[in-house]
């Protein structure tokens, strides 16, 4: 039995039919694909807002899942739609650097230039040209048939943090439902009370949690805890999100909205 | 294997449980039924929103998808409830007009009035009357077991634009999650340059896309583009829409903010 | 084939990839489940609220229906994470209450305590031990396999109604999308144009619904209704809501707004 996934990132809400209608076009041509919402309510035409989700998620998923992303403020334009397989995913999507993160960390086997038919509208490429490219790959389709080569994928320059030896210094890259803060600082991983720095090839860099101090936005937090209840409810705390990131919240409540801070806003990790 | 497809349109939105309870009652019946949802979020008790919505999208799915519509602002009333065949589509629905659009369009082989149980609720069908004849359908039970045959279908009258030889006038009949602003102004098709007006049975009026005159809330567009991106970010650009209407947007913006206009508000195209 | 289906709870909102990574995480353990979405727009943890909801729609789903509750405040600390099996129903969720009106519905057959892996992270079970133990348990894994026996689950207190012999006296516990405010009066149902109150082991209590006195903020309504339509648009209405309960309604409005009342609120029904 055909047990493909299909899992949709676009801006398109879901106040309307266009994410619907992406699904209908997809089951015309694999009527049993199993099709999963990653989230519609990208910021409208919000490309690195799309690439950061959609780096968070796409591991997570069967590494035979096909990436459906729409995020296309040059809908109908000379940018080329694409199809690209890669080490764990396959990833439908305008080529507008909305797969930045993806590319930064798995090798890419092929990628293909989709063609844009004649009688495509020029608004609504989720339904006339990345749905169908879906749904035929969910049926079986081999990808090379879909297209020719594509040209190299653009890439945007990825939002890391500095260490200058006795400092991270980075920013708020994302602001969830919750109010949660999530910063570029990372990825650390908890190790007993210890915070160990992902360096890449080098050594993680160890520190210790309790003797951290945070700055963000003329607010000072001291250490780095382990949950949101390590601190008083309406409290702010510094933690580690859920992919790794340095994450300031309140405990029951809404950093954003107490602190008054949103993506953007500098931050820093005082470990010497 | 069972390859059933219900798709879902409502005006339930999703901050209730009442979505997911139809599909627990659908799945009762059917468990390996694929359910989409088409969109929650139609105004509530629209039944133009939800009929213009149903009408932009059941053509993209396959031909046996059952449509389960629940815009029903006369629930528990002598409003029949119906099950409907159609050259594109099952639908299931109360009915009230919300499938004017799909009645224009295909032809009803057959419609059956839905029995209210004696133990259903009185307000909430949607859960007591049409998802469970939905499910079963989905799991192969034939229409005209479901009940008697239908008086016939309310439909509302179609707001359709009027071509006075020199002017085609109309107004706004949706607004999207973009502030684009969808007309009744059309079927449009690009033929390279030139745009094709749908006029049924007669031959398509064929007008110059670069020399039509649109005018909007006093606002005159000059020509129709094909993208978005054919004027500058923050420019009101006019086009052809996903489902070929005129549509009024700006590129990167909000045509309904920056115009200050909705649904309702008319709009004229020079074409002489 | 597996014919598995989750129904997921939450209080993630859908605009961020929470709910699609916890999706993705099952999908990786049971390629073929049906993933249902109850609702993921739980006021930030409300625990009461969620169990509100699940209480009103687990028995729609089939009796094998895996639910996974994410309501989590405590997430991280030493509450425990359960997987629970039921009469109707397997229930994953945090040990905080939510699964309360399933327990006092339910026999519980079986619960078990899930152990908490140490690269788990301390802020997103739903990712990393809600999800997988839910994947596992629809690809067929034994529930005792997934850890050890439960504690005694926590239960909050049910807000339930005082009937003092003339008068029935409660609360407003949920206000739904169109501003319906539906109270902790009931369970009723219709016999007819009279109302029974089920009193558990004892004989229901008739009601005539047409002399019933409503109190709710200070507003007095007559009668309780069958149908919204049954007053005039932009009226109030009292009447039985979908799961049996007193609701008080505005037909093709919003009772919430217009009475300018929300959860607590105090209601009254005469019926002496």
């Amino acid at each position: 039995m055909n047990q493909s996934i299909i899992a949709l990132l676009t801006d398109f809400g879901t106040s309307d039919a266009y994410v619907g209608i992406m699904k209908g076009v997809i089951l015309s041509r694999c009527p049993t694909v199993q099709i999963i919402d990653l989230t519609h309510e990208v910021a409208p035409q919000n490309i690195r807002q799309a690439a950061y989700l959609l780096g968070t998620a796409y591991q997570h998923f069967p590494a035979q899942t096909i990436f459906v992303v729409v995020v296309d403020p040059g809908v109908g334009t000379q940018r080329q739609a694409v199809a690209v397989r890669t080490t764990h995913g396959i990833f439908v999507a305008p080529d507008n650097g909305v797969l930045s993160e993806v590319v930064e960390r798995e090798t890419v086997f092929a990628a293909i230039r989709l063609p844009i038919a004649a009688e495509s509208s020029h608004t609504f490429h989720g339904r006339d040209v990345f749905a169908p490219a879906a749904g035929l790959l969910a049926n079986g389709a081999a990808l090379r048939t879909l297209g020719t080569a594509a040209d190299p994928l653009l890439r945007l320059p990825l939002l890391t943090g500095v260490d200058n030896g006795r400092t991270l210094q980075g920013e708020v890259i994302y602001c969830d439902r919750f109010g949660n803060l999530i910063t570029n600082l990372g990825v650390f991983r908890w190790r007993g009370n210890v915070l160990a720095l992902d360096r890449g090839d080098a050594a993680p860099l160890e520190m210790d949690a309790a003797a951290l101090q945070i700055q963000l936005s003329g607010r000072r937090l001291l250490a780095v805890r382990q949950t949101y209840a390590a601190v008083q409810t309406g409290d702010l705390v510094a933690l580690i999100s859920s992919d790794g990131r340095l994450e300031i919240a309140v405990n029951g409540g809404s950093a954003a909205a107490q602190l008054g801070v949103g993506i953007g806003a500098e931050v820093t990790i005082d470990y010497a």
